[in-house]
């Protein structure tokens, strides 16, 4: 068995909705929403089932859907993108990642990830053969950490992988930190990956800024989106990934030997979903945002320090106001307890990190956070 | 870019289907058949999209897809596995493989190849890091080189990768063969990667013998499975990967990192699918039978000599009869004047390999291949 992905323990989303589904605790842990999406883009889906075809699409993914997200950046960010050349579909933005990470990392390439990271960041770079190197940032207000970013950088760094809106933190990354972090990726002749799947999840009237509108970073960077994540859909597993010929003709390389194509038929609905215009994707904002507001009142209430968030499906807390020990200990604890599942965030660092903080999934049914809340007022 | 990767250009398939699409060739390329399966099975995931979930499912499968997978191989193979431990499902065959080969997999390790071989092994082993180590069969009978494989096989070897029904041979393995292949694998104490997506496409009444059956085989050996293959919906992208709970649990982290699930709609409907009775596949394979009949005479009659197919989607001939020239260059020729698409069996070799086999795929409509046969007539 292969030792770098052995010393992984299957990942804590799949372990935490386990326990949640054993305990029938509300799982608040893994983030996806308990309402799917758009029925209209089910109705495409279903419809294209129905009369096919269902076999191979091309390997880069439907013209229609490659068309549709040359559009939709267009539309959102002014990114002018060839569908033909810049931009490929995957399973899924997971599927993604791992593309970029294989297809651009030559081993021994030193890596930079910003922690806390997403799971899967670091086994894939270690997979890939690249040597992560990470730069912690601090809570509550996660700012880019520039200067320690400058010293984690050498002439021997391939790329850096950034996530904004950020999961678990919930940080949107400002335009003067990407402003920094852009001339950084400049000076060290680095590209960016940029896994942007809560781009539309944004809140408090802030724009998202892609990375690859930055000066300089047009042909440096790749940009992952999800529709998952944009339409309420996780199951689908479609991603993309958008950026200069140069740097996707490797990617694609990857992506035809991972798993080669998706199938037409989502792809077909995703389409239609990214031709929404802006008010569709105000307006899921708009009912996410109130879930957050409401989610991190109750979580203050109960004795929390509740962190800021900008985006994501995600509200991080420090759990010290209310309980004495482990972030892993308390989401155990609460999991079998109070029945409401979290994650730990200490599971988002590869070597030490704080062990005082706890991400709840606010993507539920009012009503489903309202029954969480109770039960974490009651048990705590 | 990563060296391994870039130093492969895009997969044949596709480029073999663009240029089919450009010169408005009939595709008997990529192997894919041109009608899509059981009505009944697009109706259930047609119908799951509507009701939901569309979030995400276990890691590994939904229950009810496992279950029948589990049932299917007692059912057609006397397998008991475990389908909590034992069974995973994956985006498609492709991403199988690479979980096989990226899970299991340590560098350095010598994998063990038999040409030709299909086109993402060879890759996949490099990247991953591990050795390739090719042993080349030979036309017309693609017997199994006991000898070859004995002196290939050495202490360093990791595992083999075994394809039957194969492609692009449409060779399936004889129990005589596969008796001497376990011994090897038991001597040399060695994993056994069995990609078995043809399973059910196999003719002539011959059975299909998974390796994992062979005595000593069943905790070494991975069986590989295809919905795409089994229900004529490529475009699904629904694999399964089977085996004892020690060899399977480093390919899953494989899979929790590079796709981690696969749209539940669509397994559901693979769970109906593989629950059906021998009869339903034994209809298919008939039908399936009756165009190799037909394909593998018309172009035999053409001049070709036609080699024989056990199973899968594909008849090799050997064009000499025909064509003095290299296959890739007979392929563009009758897919740019004949208006017929083929794949150059060439591509499937690593190294130098034989430059006179091509292949043909037969699951199309009679019709179609009556019309690729008679453009074909006309234009040799
Ligand atoms: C890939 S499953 C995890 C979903 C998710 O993005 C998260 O919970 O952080
Ligand atoms: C993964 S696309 C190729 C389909 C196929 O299996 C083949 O044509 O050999």
């Amino acid at each position: 068995a292969n030792s770098v992905l052995s010393s992984y323990s299957t990942t804590v989303f799949e372990v935490m909705s386990q326990l949640a589904l054993e305990h029938d605790a509300i799982n608040l842990g893994q983030g996806f929403p308990d309402e799917d999406g758009p029925e209209e883009l089910r109705k495409i889906a279903a419809d294209s089932l129905m009369e096919g075809p269902n076999q191979y699409p091309s390997m880069m993914g439907i013209p229609e859907l490659r068309q549709a997200i040359a559009k939709h950046d267009k539309k959102f960010y002014g990114i002018n993108l060839d569908w033909k050349t810049e931009v490929m579909v995957t399973s899924g933005a997971t599927e993604a990642l791992a593309d970029c990470l294989f297809g651009l990392i030559e081993p021994g390439d030193e890596v930079v990830v910003l922690e806390p990271s997403y799971d899967c960041y670091i086994p894939l770079i270690k997979r890939a053969g690249g040597i992560p190197v990470t730069v912690q940032m601090s809570a509550p207000d996660w700012k880019l950490p520039i200067e320690e970013l400058d010293e984690a950088l050498t002439h021997d760094t391939k790329l850096i992988i950034i996530n904004s809106p950020m999961n678990p933190t919930g940080k949107a990354f400002h335009w003067e930190e990407l402003e920094a972090l852009a001339e950084l990726c400049l000076r060290y002749d680095i590209y960016a990956v940029c896994d942007e799947v809560y781009e539309h999840l944004i809140f408090d009237g802030r724009k998202h800024y892609p990375l690859i509108t930055l000066p300089g970073m047009r042909d440096r960077t790749v940009r992952i989106g999800s529709a998952g994540k944009s339409f309420a859909l996780t199951g689908w597993k479609i991603g993309y990934i958008c950026g200069a010929p140069e740097v996707l003709a490797p990617i694609a390389k990857a992506h035809q030997f991972t798993t080669f194509t998706t199938p037409p038929n989502l792809q077909k609905a995703v389409a239609a979903g990214l031709s929404k215009d802006k008010s569709y994707f105000a307006s899921m904002t708009k009912d996410l945002e109130a879930k957050r507001d409401y989610l991190a009142k109750a979580l203050a209430d109960i004795g929390f320090e509740v962190l800021p968030c900008d985006g994501t499906y995600f509200v991080t807390v420090d759990i010290r106001g209310v309980h004495n020990g482990r972030d892993e200990e308390f989401c155990r604890y609460i999991t079998t307890e109070a029945k409401v599942a979290a994650i730990p965030v200490s599971v988002f660092y590869d070597m030490e990190g704080p062990s005082n903080l706890v991400r709840f999934c606010f993507s539920k049914r009012r009503e489903v956070l309202e029954e969480a809340v109770s039960r974490l007022r009651k048990a705590l």
